[in-house]
């Protein structure tokens, strides 16, 4: 709103976190409440950051071969029970479409919390043969959780999201589909999001309902707390057992196929503000940033000024940097704090004594570092800058997660370490639930993950003391 | 699905035109059905269509400067019900969600069958000056509105869509937007889609529900049926009224916003099928056709054939457009049955005879005209049918129209004009709702719109002879 007369200032992260993520949801223009309960309304500049997500993510998908299709947002609720395991997850947590205009419906249908269910039915209906294999279909929609407890982008009764759904003739070209996927998603995070992540598996009392297993990556945010930032599941082949789905193989025998489904959702902004964010706002990675620069002419009215900011702003706009002149009325001083609360990467400024130096100044957001820059190296400078600030971001974010990284052998050295903050803890583990449990009970931190790339750091249960068989990722969880 | 042997014949569209639309339907690989009743399943290639059209509006809309963001896919009951007109049109046909989980909610939700409560909602909380105006808002999304009879992409419980909602400073502002709208939708129509269109004002009984004034671009279908293909609706201060949304102008006078809303929907995949479609299948207008040429290879054991092919797809792909090689086992006769079904526009084929002559042949899909082309004129060659298929495509579709286009006098000229196929009826029109109803119950077309190019074909009133007002466009409707 172009006439406020001051940035409104934010909580303090360290005084409470909680409200200081509210905050920058609201004051960065991110999300507005409704009167739809549990809800939230993406705004233009929050929406904007989503669809840059969905670009990038779009065109990878398409690249691997995979194809968006879309099935129905409502599920008939005998089709919902057709896998048990399934129906146990989500029954407890999906909102129930009863009455069409003045009827009572003869079934109540659920309103998609996940699409398995859909995705299976059509793949009986259009898988006959091995050559009609493998079916590498995404679906981009909204679905419905009934979340007693809700924050914005973290946890909201509906969210937006990707499911994609892959049947394939072998288990083990599911299993590498699986994980595919999950290094497409910690790529994106690192490379794009500037987010560093664990890659690792859920402990079988975490999985996905109907998963053989599910694989995650899980960032750690300012606070100390996980964030699972997206998710990749393997099925075997229970669901196509549950929903008839056959194929003939080569040999002309009729078997069934393998499954996969893999997700991420609008939690990832949520995870975009606890990562870089600070105590002047959001801090947005260059990727996903809907404005990649702003130039602000300072004593714009100045002869010359307001034209060199324009020239500045239309040739990197020409290389393909989204940028914003802002030529209002407002001060610089109020422009400053404005685009540093909506976390745009870069803000060029330029003034008389630039022009007539031939110079524009660079202030990169996640730093507040300051370069001049030779008008005649601007393209060059920018791309550079852009690159140099995902680098700072990932870099510091890394120095935050690896200072906030704990190895324990013990659980009193698990609640000794925990004493100066939350984090990660690593620990080996036997592989028994009761001690997952347990340490969750005597630390307050649950299972993460089992990390993928394993190391030992003990050999024994930091639980129960006998023989470890997995280092785990512990923590506590958005 | 790659084995099957031969492509299935359709219903021919002069034996059974719904029959023939619903075959296209399947066979095309554009829908499948579900257990969820009156919903469709978007395939693949179905859905690329609408990615098509998706991406060329959305850029349309962003370069006029509307932003796109999400609104929650529910309204509390209380929220539609505060504008009276509006939920007089809708309450009959939403869906209510009345269970979260295993409780019972406090008030029922509807799933949204449009958006125009909670756009109302959210301006009246971020609308306060006028510097806020205009607000030009897009939400791409899914509504329901839970139809008795339903067809695939026509009529369904569930469908795809945008919605703009726009709030303007003033009532002309507000206005010229809704029919810059309506422009939008015509052109996109005519130059993307080449389906000709009447751009109109609905009569005051066909009203959307809430709005002062609503325009729609009226097409006419092969079966001489007529298709609403978009609307674009002036609310004026209406809704704000009901939704208190005011701004202080700039004689600092608290005073009510002007409100659009327009949208279109994937109803204009069925568009495109009617319009165009023939005996053989789908045809595709280039824009929107998610592959643009097929390249099959003829004699493709013999040496260099295959190179050849490969060759001619990586050329024109790297000029921008959606090509295919069909390299698999199939044969030429086969492949050319089946890409007409898909309704490819460019058929590209090439032999060993072509070879020796370093030629090609170009069948264009709509007219099944074949050009040999040297190779050496490739893109240029391609660039230009491309065009000419969509020239072409316009043209037979307009000289359908025309062809079906009925200037009628009286009501008794109707009905004999009528006994050729139904059509598009131009007639005189006095104004009164009346005409209007007896119009319809005694030739069974109804009023489609009042043409904003108006002309005067007679100076009475097709149905009661009083002095006429308007020219409008009759017709039966989908």
């Amino acid at each position: 709103m172009s006439d406020k007369k001051m940035v409104e200032q934010i909580t303090s992260m360290d005084v409470d976190f909680a409200q200081w993520y509210t905050d920058i949801c609201l004051k960065a223009d991110l999300i507005d409440y409704s009167s739809v309960k549990g809800c939230m309304i993406i705004r233009p500049y929050g929406y904007a950051i989503w669809e840059n997500i969905q670009r990038i993510l779009d065109t990878r998908f398409k690249e691997l071969g995979h194809e968006n299709v879309y099935m129905p947002m409502f599920i008939p609720e005998s089709l919902l029970n057709k896998e048990k395991d399934h129906v146990e997850g989500f029954a407890p947590e999906v909102a129930w479409v009863t009455h069409g205009g003045s009827e009572k419906l003869t079934e109540r249908l659920c309103v998609r919390p996940t699409s398995e269910t859909l995705f299976c039915e059509h793949y009986q209906h259009i898988i006959r043969s091995y050559r009609d294999l493998p079916k590498l279909y995404n679906q981009w929609c909204s679905v419905v959780r009934w979340e007693k407890t809700t924050r914005p982008f973290l946890r909201s009764r509906e969210f937006l999201w990707q499911e994609g759904h892959t049947m394939h003739a072998t288990a083990e070209e599911a299993r590498a589909e699986t994980v595919q996927m999950l290094n497409v998603y910690a790529d994106f995070h690192e490379q794009d999001l500037a987010i560093p992540v664990v890659k690792g598996a859920k402990t079988p009392s975490d999985k996905f309902a109907g998963a053989e297993d599910t694989y995650a990556i899980e960032a750690l945010m300012h606070d100390g707390k996980a964030l699972q930032a997206a998710t990749s599941h393997y099925f075997g082949d229970g669901f196509a057992r549950a929903f008839d789905i056959t194929y003939s193989d080569k040999n002309n025998q009729l078997v069934h196929p393998f499954q996969t489904s893999w997700g991420c959702t609008t939690r990832m902004i949520g995870g975009i503000i606890m990562t870089h964010g600070d105590e002047n706002g959001l801090v947005l990675p260059p990727a996903v940033a809907p404005i990649q620069a702003v130039v602000i002419p300072v004593a714009a009215h100045k002869p010359g000024v307001i034209e060199a900011a324009t020239d500045i702003a239309d040739r990197i706009k020409a290389v393909g940097v989204r940028v914003k002149l802002d030529d209002s009325d407002n001060s610089p001083g109020w422009k400053y704090a404005e685009y540093e609360m909506k976390g745009v990467p870069l803000r060029i400024e330029i003034g008389p004594r630039d022009l007539e130096a031939g110079q524009c100044v660079i202030v990169t957001r996640h730093n507040r570092e300051k370069t001049i820059v030779a008008l005649a190296d601007l393209e060059k400078a920018v791309a550079e800058k852009l690159q140099a600030v995902r680098d700072g971001m990932y870099a510091k974010a890394l120095a935050n997660r690896e200072a906030r990284t704990y190895d324990c052998k013990t659980i009193d050295e698990i609640n000794e370490k925990l004493t100066a903050g939350d984090g990660f803890v690593r620990a080996m583990w036997c592989g028994d639930e009761a001690c997952e449990d347990k340490v969750k009970e005597e630390t307050g931190v649950g299972s993460r993950c089992v990390p993928l790339e394993q190391e030992t750091i003990s050999d024994v249960c930091v639980c129960c003391g006998r023989p470890a068989k997995q280092l785990v990722f512990w923590g506590k969880a958005y």
